[in-house]
């Protein structure tokens, strides 16, 4: 790499580290609408960062949600144009009092940066406008053309941006859509992710009698709804981890045989997950090894439960009503809207008698599969090769960035996914963070795929 | 009945009232700390009460929780002596909003009086010593020999009241125990309650990984603790509502054809039941009709469960830990203990992999069952015969009033539970009231009783 671009890296890295803790300062939690105003000091943060990048057109695009940000440089004639998409919102920092340090008060130790959003997607986000920034000012100009569409509902499922997308096509138009929200496999494993899941999820509200009731009066004549609630979830998985909603796996593209031989040949550390989480036992679907159950499989689980009497001790009421919010991770070729109406029909002919339910769907999300044989995709692999001095591994991610399948479809385009996280960083839980090794290497990784997808 | 006491009670109606209003104005919450001050004040109202009765030996006594209030007469040679049980705190009165009237401020609307405690139990507490009163203001003597038992915190379960009544046999030393704290099955229709359920719970903390995870990173390949809990929890009953867990059912003593029978005869009207709650079908245990499901037939039910995201929308995690607070309503000879320990071997034996699970036992009460064809439970449905000019039911209750089975198996004394409630009163509701009618019939009841008795 151009000596000039590693010099500049390397002189700014205390600035951008300073500038990336501003940013992260910044608490946009998307799901919450006390934090509305933060939400709009993050896109005018983005947006601030993009005209500083040299960037031309940018502009806070109001949706019917949060803003998207944009912003494009596209000076490069003849050159390809790459999209870069991140988010610049978060996930709600509860329970709080089980960080280390405030969430929105960055602090390194040990090389790793703590604070909400240090690695989803704030982070990787921000590395994007510190590459473009290492070229600019070292050679004048830019290998490629690029745009930025930079959001902030990535954490509720992405809700406006399909519509914006779609509205503002001409705008977001490119030939290659590069996302950096996900991880490598583990620490030292460059990784280009070529598969997500989807996601679609129901509120289930079972209600029966119309105020909480005595125990002792009515119990044993009269539902509760707890417990019918109880029987509908438990209803959706066999014991062996099978979902038993009819239809649910009929579209399920299996693994192919040569990708199981790929996972297999990772030597994934399941020790390390059971060691890392502080269970005793992975405890998944019987018959698929834990990257198959992760990255191949759909799933069912219940993301929150509640009813009746929370408080300490005993309260001896028949609640009035239940709730648990689903969700299902979903694999290629699977439907969100197909698998939410199979849920719903599960759910009505298993409702016990004396309770009532109301069903509310959350959004939803496709599954994405990417050819891994582009030119875009094994270009950005080699990139990788040549910071990270190691071969790279195209794997699939368990998780959904809902959007990603959304360009697939919209654009009909390569979407390359370089995750500079690690699985290990607590997204969406206390005390996320952002390993510096892969802060500074991601940095250099990009600069090279630049470069090098200019010389295609 | 002595005209004399019949016109001292009507002429001293209002007086009475007033005084019930005034016991009914403290605000004397057991379970909330912050009303200890109220506690003690309703002690001190009581026992000043009952000495103004001219009881003797009136002591406030303390325990390690609240006080226990006792006073007694015991002029009446050679006759037996009756120990009146009560409790002069209530529950909570949340959700305050719900009242129509101020649950401390007692206001009398279409002959029914509205206050916190006003059928449960402090309104009936009260007519055993205006009953007394009545008897001795006119007669200048009682027939019989009385103690007063009266706690402060019965609607904690009593968790003091055995040790206090172990520590003092001979001061409580009765020939028969009579407690008004219960209600008749209907408007009009005179019972006397001859069982009641006993009481035994746990509280079940299912732990997986240490902290919250992602759901899309992990779900499918480690246990989701909410899952576990659904599983246990779903384990414990079949669809037809029985309890699954072995042994449960060992030492229940079945209801007798005559008691089926009786309850038969009392045309309960479960379409009411099904309007006062709202619901659109009772939905117990099959194979039994709604009085012996809730009257003779032992419960499980979850009185509360919660894990995970409980806020608006979706929040895709996995959840660290899942929570259940169950209780079982005990029949005899049910034993509390031996339950919780069947309990605790079925959640044991029904652990799903890769999750830990704690399991903490709540306060427990036996059940109760009195003969009810001993003499002085005969002697008390003569009583109400004479006031209500109806036939005495013998009912059963759901509830449980574990001090009752407490004072049985201490003293080996036949306990008389004369009381004087409507299922309609809204006991541990907002808006609870006691109806003026049975505060009248009541007070004459009790003079019958205790001359009758007398006599015997």
């Amino acid at each position: 790499m151009n000596q000039k671009i590693e010099d500049y890296l390397v002189n700014n890295r205390d600035t951008h580290l300073s500038q990336l803790k501003d940013f992260l300062a910044i608490p946009s939690i998307s799901t919450l609408p006390e934090h509305k105003a933060d939400i709009e000091k993050a896109a005018e943060w983005m947006a601030e960062s993009l005209k500083r990048l040299e960037m031309d057109n940018v502009k806070v695009y109001e949706t019917k949600g949060h803003p998207v940000v944009y912003g494009d440089w596209m000076k490069a004639e003849g050159k390809p144009t790459v999209l870069i998409y991140g988010h610049y919102d978060v996930q709600p920092v509860d329970p709080v009092e089980l960080w280390n340090s405030p969430p929105f008060s960055a602090e390194i130790r040990d090389e790793k940066i703590y604070a909400r959003g240090a690695s989803d997607d704030k982070g990787q986000t921000f590395m994007h406008l510190k590459a473009l920034e290492a070229i600019l000012k070292t050679t004048g100009t830019l290998p490629l053309n690029f745009k930025f569409c930079i959001e902030g509902e990535e954490e509720m499922g992405s809700p406006n941006l399909p519509a914006f997308a779609e509205a503002h096509k001409d705008l977001l138009e490119a030939d290659l859509v590069v996302v950096s929200d996900t991880g490598m496999i583990e620490k030292g494993k460059p990784s280009i992710t070529y598969g997500l899941r989807g996601l679609c999820g129901l509120q289930i509200d079972v209600r029966g009698p119309k105020g909480d009731i005595h125990s002792g009066l009515y119990g044993g004549g009269v539902q509760n709804p707890i417990h019918a609630l109880v029987q509908i979830v438990d209803s959706f998985r066999s014991e062996d981890g099978h979902i038993l909603v009819n239809g649910f796996y009929d579209d399920v593209l299996a693994a192919t045989e040569q990708e199981k031989e790929e996972f297999a040949s990772l030597a994934f550390n399941e020790e390390g997950v059971k060691q890392e989480l502080g269970v005793n036992e992975l405890a998944g679907e019987k018959g698929y090894s834990y990257l198959e159950q992760t990255w191949t499989r759909p799933t069912l689980e219940v993301n929150g439960i509640y009813g009746g009497y929370q408080g300490g001790g005993l309260k001896t009421v028949l609640p009035s009503s239940a709730h648990a919010k689903i969700s299902c991770r979903l694999v290629p070729n699977q439907d969100p809207s197909k698998i939410v109406e199979l849920l719903k029909q599960h759910i009505i002919q298993h409702l016990p008698a004396g309770v009532d339910v109301e069903l509310t769907p959350f959004d939803q999300g496709y599954p994405f599969l990417t050819p891994i044989d582009h030119p875009y995709v094994q270009a950005a692999g080699a990139a990788y090769e040549q910071v990270y001095d190691v071969k790279t591994t195209y794997i699939r991610s368990g998780g959904s960035i809902p959007i990603v399948a959304t360009f697939t479809q919209l654009f009909n385009l390569p979407v390359v996914l370089m995750g500079f996280g690690l699985p290990s960083e607590n997204f969406h839980a206390p005390n996320e963070h952002f390993h510096l090794e892969n802060f500074d290497k991601g940095l250099r990784v990009l600069c090279h795929y630049w470069n090098d997808l200019a010389k295609m």
